[in-house]
């Protein structure tokens, strides 16, 4: 399973990302979350953390961890922040 | 070494409240960093990504589990995220 690259905008439904992020880790993969700019930033962050209350329920406890990375959008080279959610072994 | 509360507002600077991790970390703590709203957690995320490269050069890898919490400011009830920091054994 590869990783998967989940991006985020400000008008994301939290839900309904934090249902993609549970499917790539059912699969066994990490999620790479990506958000440019603080309203993305905190959709993304709670999908995460209701994620976390999904797999909880199937006694999967996931992590995440934060690091910023370079992306471009319409030929802007920007800064994002990329939570790589993954499950604890 | 007990938990410890670190709050993020808006106007805080990431990377004081890295060093402020940082620090729990070290100590062999859990840093429970806790912001209200998008600006707060935005700053949130951007000092734990922050932390993880100080604590990388000390070979320390270092995650997150971002949760929901009820807080209470100035009497009113408000839901804040909060990020348990902390090192991966």
């Amino acid at each position: 399973m590869q990783n998967e690259i989940i991006k985020v905008s400000s008008r994301s439904m939290p839900k309904l990302v934090a249902g993609a992020i549970a499917a790539v880790i059912r699969e066994g993969g990490i999620a790479e979350v990506q958000a440019v700019g603080a309203g993305a930033t905190n959709q993304a962050v709670k999908a995460v953390a209701i994620a976390r209350t999904y797999m909880a329920a199937e006694d999967v406890d996931i992590i995440c961890r934060p690091m910023f990375t370079e992306i471009t959008i319409d030929d802007v080279e920007k800064t994002a922040i990329q939570l790589n959610v993954e499950k604890i072994i």
